[in-house]
């Protein structure tokens, strides 16, 4: 494995290979597996789990990191090609991915969506763009429509809670005050495709997920025995979940117009999971979550402090799917 | 010792044992001792010493850390129990402290006090909210009311100076523009007393300590011999001084009414530590004051710049006690 | 070696032994030469190259670091003797300076010119001020006319892509929207004269370095055999360059008056170096640039990208370089 950008790259067996180790990882620590080994992390945008979760993971396997945070101690950086630099940033990227990854054994990169053009979001144009900067070792930590690390640890999570293969996964949309990105519900969705789920996309009138998004999905769902389909119906679509798996994101139909975006979503504040999303769900059913997660805003305290929120397991695991991944990139077996 | 949250928590042979530990550690170093451990560190304020120490520390004794600024690359954290997160907050603490201190061995944690409500910030709540959100060993890297690290660290450098144990040790007020909090009078007290010192509370009308802190002290006094009492009159508290503890803080009777405090403080800007301030004291003696400072506010150059000034002494020795709690919290011997 | 402040005071020898222990270090890496040595960085300024690169360094050699840059997660620091600190900052450098160093084992301080008074920013009052607070190892990040750490790195870079010793080095001026310290030119300058090299100093009319730093280099040129002269004249410079060596800086006549200097500027757009700048140079001319870079500002798109760019390269070399630095300071060999 040279790149871990997407689970979509990997075949199901060799997801499978890397949550396997993952689980040896966790029961057998090596803490001088990745001696000398550097790893440079570049957020333009910010992060907790995924901050933590890296260096710490780091670490464990007796490696190092290093993190850049652009326009915070670090100069702002440039992404369009072609720009005439006059404005506040100072470099651009085609000069400051390669150096980054000149001092680095590998990189992980957070570059958030635009929020502007659907369609170059879509295509991951910037995360793209960046990536093709480096020929070194690389880890997306989380871009435009795309979240790996997070789709790795969620299936590692799945897996952990012992939720059947095929057991009902209930993506649902939820409120907050502003339109987030794609990427998790993107990558959760393929993820729950690809581990062969029966997969329901529970959200409101005009907040479906872009139709490149559902194919890709579709195709995953195809390959794995697994199924997919959308409701904007609460009850029938929690029926019979073994996981609902909440989540914000922005309005399609109005993609990059905050405004028109507010304006829909304003009607669906009552999209906070509460403790009776639960009353026809399986009896088991888990609630997932990415976070951050705004409390009795998108979940209620009652349900993420009771005993069906599997959060705090999810980000446990951003470490343990992480290592896998850092493990596999840099030592390679 | 599974926690590091307020030198009252150990009984005296405790700090001592620590103290111990710290200077056997400074003489013969172990550079291997917690070799594949990490320490979280959560900054929710600034902070010079403690954030340079808690990494060189960890780094001396083969382990490694990371660092988690609220606001600065990582989501501000909201801390209100039953919130609804409509605001600038993106997480609760009680997924944040939980998930990072899944990713470590240790915590430390900077919670400063609140400064509106005297009752709360003296109980604790905020911070001692956070601490019950995870069993992991923990580390106050300063609260609203206390600061353990920097205790240990002002006994190791009263030890270190020879200073007699019943010497007299003034805690004096001293002037700067706005109302700091009570966390380091509060723990300099109460370590002086539990060292078994003749402690004096210098500090200008309006500026007494809350009761509960000078009970606190009062009975940390009465175990070791020590002994407590307050004044006004600069003159007859310093003399006879072995130490000068220079520390500056809001006034108790307008707690959280910066105005009122400002009023107040106005008439003391003479409040600041000159060299005639040593004129009657003992000969040997020294300034302590636990940084940052602010010189020719709170502490004149003439003095900083002194033989009488031990303050690099004290910043120094946040290394060597820290390191002592830090091999104690994850190596338990 | 016990301070790493300025190429000048090395003897070509020393300079020349260094490079070669960079390149020594580059074929057979050490990762365990400075086991639990700690490296102190304190970023007075941003950074992008020796954040990453100094961090990289220490972990490549086995050794750790950590980061201190005032005003974010760490209070501002004062710089001026005798100030009465009722301002913003609210720790000075003479106790933040030895607190940092008492804490680790070499401490990099990076600190811009204040780009008021010539004279002040050519004594490097500041950082001398801030250099004497400690005697432990010490490493310049950049001050306000030196940048010893890129001109070692610039030096490694010639010998890596064999540029002759006696060849053509034009160190010019290009264009930027503000006035950019002089540290960087004044580097470059100085290491291309020690090198032994044919050195023109290209700039417009106003644009002449300062006396002091053409001296200096000129003492350097006549110990080793380079030369030095100015020129205001593109096409006549740059005939026969080896390498193009682009670098912004301010005027020095109009030192501090931004407006003066903006107005002076503003008829130089067009020094952007372009492919057309290397019409007569030698055919292997080479594109160097410290970096960051406003691309299509000061150096086009088509150059940058192009085959004589060296700026990844020389980024590159700040790694290997200070690799050395750091183990001849840390390891003493």
């Amino acid at each position: 494995m040279k790149r871990f950008l997407d689970l979509a790259e990997l075949a199901r067996a060799e997801v499978l290979a890397l949550l396997e180790l993952a689980g040896r990882l966790e029961r057998q620590p090596e803490p001088r597996a990745l001696e000398g080994k550097i790893l440079g992390l570049l957020f333009m945008n910010p992060s907790l789990r995924t901050l933590a979760s890296m260096q710490a993971g780091m670490a464990r396997l007796g490696g190092s990191s290093f993190v850049i945070t652009p326009g915070q101690g670090t100069w702002q950086l440039e992404t369009r090609l072609g720009a005439v630099m006059s404005g506040a940033a100072a470099e651009h990227v085609r000069e400051g991915i390669p150096v980054l990854a000149s001092y680095c054994d590998a990189l992980g990169i957070r570059a958030f969506a635009d929020g502007r053009d659907l369609a170059a979001d879509l295509a991951e144009t910037n995360f793209n763009a960046m990536a093709a900067l480096t020929s070194k070792p690389l880890i997306n930590l989380e871009s435009a429509v795309n979240h790996p690390c997070q789709a790795l640890a969620d299936w590692k999570t799945l897996d952990d809670l012992g939720v059947a293969r095929h057991g009902r996964f209930v993506l649902s949309w939820v409120y907050h005050p502003r339109p987030l990105p794609l990427a998790v519900p993107a990558a959760a969705l393929h993820m729950a495709a690809l581990r062969g789920m029966e997969v329901v996309v529970l959200r409101p009138a005009g907040f479906a997920l872009p139709q490149a998004i559902m194919d890709k999905a579709r195709r995953a769902a195809s390959m794995s025995g697994g199924s997919i389909r959308e409701s904007d119906v609460r009850r029938e679509a929690l029926a019979g979940a073994a996981v609902i798996y909440a989540k914000e994101w922005g309005a399609t139909e109005c993609y990059g117009d905050t405004a028109a975006d507010a304006r829909l979503r304003a009607a669906h504040a009552d999209w906070c999971v509460r403790g009776d999303w639960f009353e026809h769900a399986a009896p088991e059913c888990r609630l997932m979550h990415c976070l951050p997660v705004r409390r009795n805003v998108a979940v209620a305290d009652e349900v993420l402090d009771g005993p069906r929120s599997a959060v705090l397991r999810e980000a446990y695991n951003r470490l343990t799917a992480q290592m896998a991944v850092l493990y596999r990139l840099l030592k390679g077996l």
